[in-house]
């Protein structure tokens, strides 16, 4: 990693240090971060990104589903402000940095320019995204969707956690329902940087992975249905072996992801068995198909794929196979101009980089509706993210947070 | 189905009459029955079974595992007696034929003798043994393999039910301890009549199984292990997808049975994936392999292809896979004499047969290490055990019994 070329930089002590206070709220003891979105836990993290952004001099404004914007007023304030941002929720035992790098990244952005009086023409904000992680309320992406009108502020009220607790009544009780219907709030354009959840930089040695998009996918339950029986007095020729054509579809599955490179993946993530008795021939089986592409052609041709090899496999074996597709979402380029801005500061700064797509969905799929988008990725340890153990290395965070900073500049127009 | 070509048969309606009653014992809701090893309900189907045999003039012998032999006086009782029987005990939701017709065919070949006051030259036992099942006390086939010697009574007695109840306390409650040492108890020969437990006979339209022996099993514990990475961020060349390779393992698994014809069998019939989440790529995958076949050289082979396609996936893979042998019987052809008996008496008595193989145990397999043994198999329908609508035609069953009948007379040799 070179030095940067550029003389205006973020204070990377700085935004470690404000990565490890927020991360002692909810920390675990084996060095992760439990803080599930709209706990006390979540509100204490709130009130104090919302106390340094208010040291800051930013303006908050939160809308009904909790997101929070914190503005920094431009020269023209009639101007959209040009954002940044990601959540602060956790997952039950999650890490550091998903999430919270993008907030705090955002936060020392906005730092760096009060420590060196610079004015730009619009406004610039950080905010974050109520329940991203959609381990206590479903659907994921909660805050984000509502705000690009994905599904309806009622839907995300009324989601439950499992004591049946509402987002409404949850809200309201840490004290972070605002006034401002979602998504009655302009953006010029929206960055988002992120630890990148995958192992594709570090195994490159790459520091900026510039994202042009994000992969679709489609998500499916498949069950084949044969009829269980004795393992040792059923003769090979008399079987309806449900898990033998099922298997056959877990290769398949497979299979596909690599006819579609170099971006196609296909994932069998969960298996139920049925009986599941060591000597009894499984009568029914069900499993999960994960199929994702980075443009629609490609993700289409791979569902033809799955859906017709699924049909033959019926027709072959004579059982019963039901696939149900359970969730799309579809591929996601990044504006083309975002996805320059990011590029050019990354080389403009002499960091090592590299275009990159993202595999799992972020904010900023749902802002993509709404506004150009973009995305920084900085690797993190082994691609280990969602879990205890996840890493990142300061210095790599400083990257991104400094390629941020110019990219954020270059949309907003620095005077 | 043609008639008899024999004079001697024994009554087809008392026989039914006696599975009936018994099957009142513990019966089920759904028309199966419940009636575990050694709880009340095992006594009071013990105690019938024991006044039926009083009733029909015959001496009773327990064991100290609870086996229980009932005696007919032969011509010369220095002989050894010439055996038939199985076990009364059920599965929780068992049906009423599992072993109950072994036993109860065994009593109504007695009644039969006895209505045509028939000698023997030896004497004639029928015999039940405690806890074939396996369902309550582990192991399985419990009273006939202390009786054969294939583990000790000790380990038996010490065999504990889920709520702690050992073997030799429950047997002492229900008053079924008896003086004799097990095994210390010579045999001429052994038959066993039984429904077959699959769906050979029924599929060839044959009333009668002639046993020629029981598949010898390999049972494996399987574990493959990778590394758990999510879906969406992980390309498909930087995976280690623990699940894709356990399937090609699942799939080969019944290749290897379907180049052992015609008795190999194959089967993956439990199945646990880690983490199990959709969007996770497996880490971990642990599943059971069935192995089985007729005789020892070719499921030997079986065990060497097995073997040897692990440490190809292994070393093609680079992912660690453990293979596990975790029981082991070995095939047990039945002595020639008895196989002869059986097949000369259904066809003397004009059945349609055919030669089968057992591919589950029965006591039969640890009788067969003691004495000249063999099996009868009558079809049920559509193959199903070991479940409460397990089913059989009375005109299969009487069919069956008076093949017992025969082959019994043909060796305890009829004065």
């Amino acid at each position: 990693m070179n030095a940067p070329a550029s003389n205006l930089t973020i204070n990377g002590t700085r935004l470690w240090d404000s990565l490890m206070a927020l991360a002692s709220i909810g920390a675990t003891p084996k060095g992760g971060v439990c803080r599930l979105a709209l706990t006390d836990l979540d509100k204490q993290g709130r009130d104090l990104v919302v106390s340094w952004a208010r040291e800051a001099g930013l303006s908050i404004t939160t809308d009904k589903i909790g997101n929070v914007f914190m503005r920094r007023a431009g020269r023209n304030n009639a101007l959209p402000p040009i954002a940044t941002g990601s959540h602060i929720d956790t997952q039950p035992t999650g890490g550091k940095f998903d999430g919270n790098y993008g907030v705090l990244a955002g936060i020392e952005v906005i730092r760096t320019l009060n420590d060196h009086n610079i004015e730009t023409e619009a406004p610039v904000e950080v905010c974050f995204w109520t329940n991203e992680e959609g381990s206590r309320f479903v659907p994921v992406m909660m805050g984000s969707g509502v705000f690009a009108k994905a599904f309806s502020l009622e839907t995300a009220y009324a989601a439950k956690d499992t004591t049946g607790a509402t987002v409404r009544d949850e809200l309201a009780r840490i004290g972070y329902i605002g006034d401002q219907e979602p998504g009655d709030h302009p953006l010029g354009a929206y960055f988002e940087a992120h630890i990148e959840q995958g192992p594709v930089l570090e195994d490159a040695d790459i520091t900026i992975g510039v994202v042009t998009g994000v992969l679709g996918l489609r998500w499916y339950d498949c069950v084949v249905t044969g009829m269980e029986a004795h393992a040792g007095p059923t003769p090979m020729a008399l079987r309806k072996d449900a898990l033998q054509i099922a298997t056959k579809i877990m290769q398949e599955t497979v299979a596909i992801a690599l006819r579609y490179p170099p971006y196609g993946r296909g994932t069998v993530g969960m298996v139920h068995v049925h009986p599941n008795s060591r000597n009894v021939i499984p009568g029914q089986v069900k499993f999960s198909i994960d199929l994702r592409n980075v443009d629609s052609t490609r993700l289409d041709a791979m569902d033809g794929e799955i859906k017709a090899f699924v049909k033959q496999c019926a027709d072959e074996s004579g059982l019963g196979i039901s696939l149900e597709q359970v969730s799309y979402f579809p591929p996601c380029p990044f504006e083309e101009g975002c996805v320059t801005a990011v590029r050019e500061g990354a080389k403009n700064l002499g960091f090592s980089l590299m275009d990159v797509v993202s595999g799992a969905g972020h904010d900023a799929v749902y802002m993509a509706r709404l506004a150009p988008a973009g995305m920084i990725f900085v690797p993190c340890k082994d691609g280990i993210s969602h879990n205890e153990i996840e890493d990142a290395k300061p210095e790599h965070l400083e990257a991104g947070c400094n390629v941020l900073l110019h990219a954020m500049l270059d949309r907003a127009k620095r005077v």
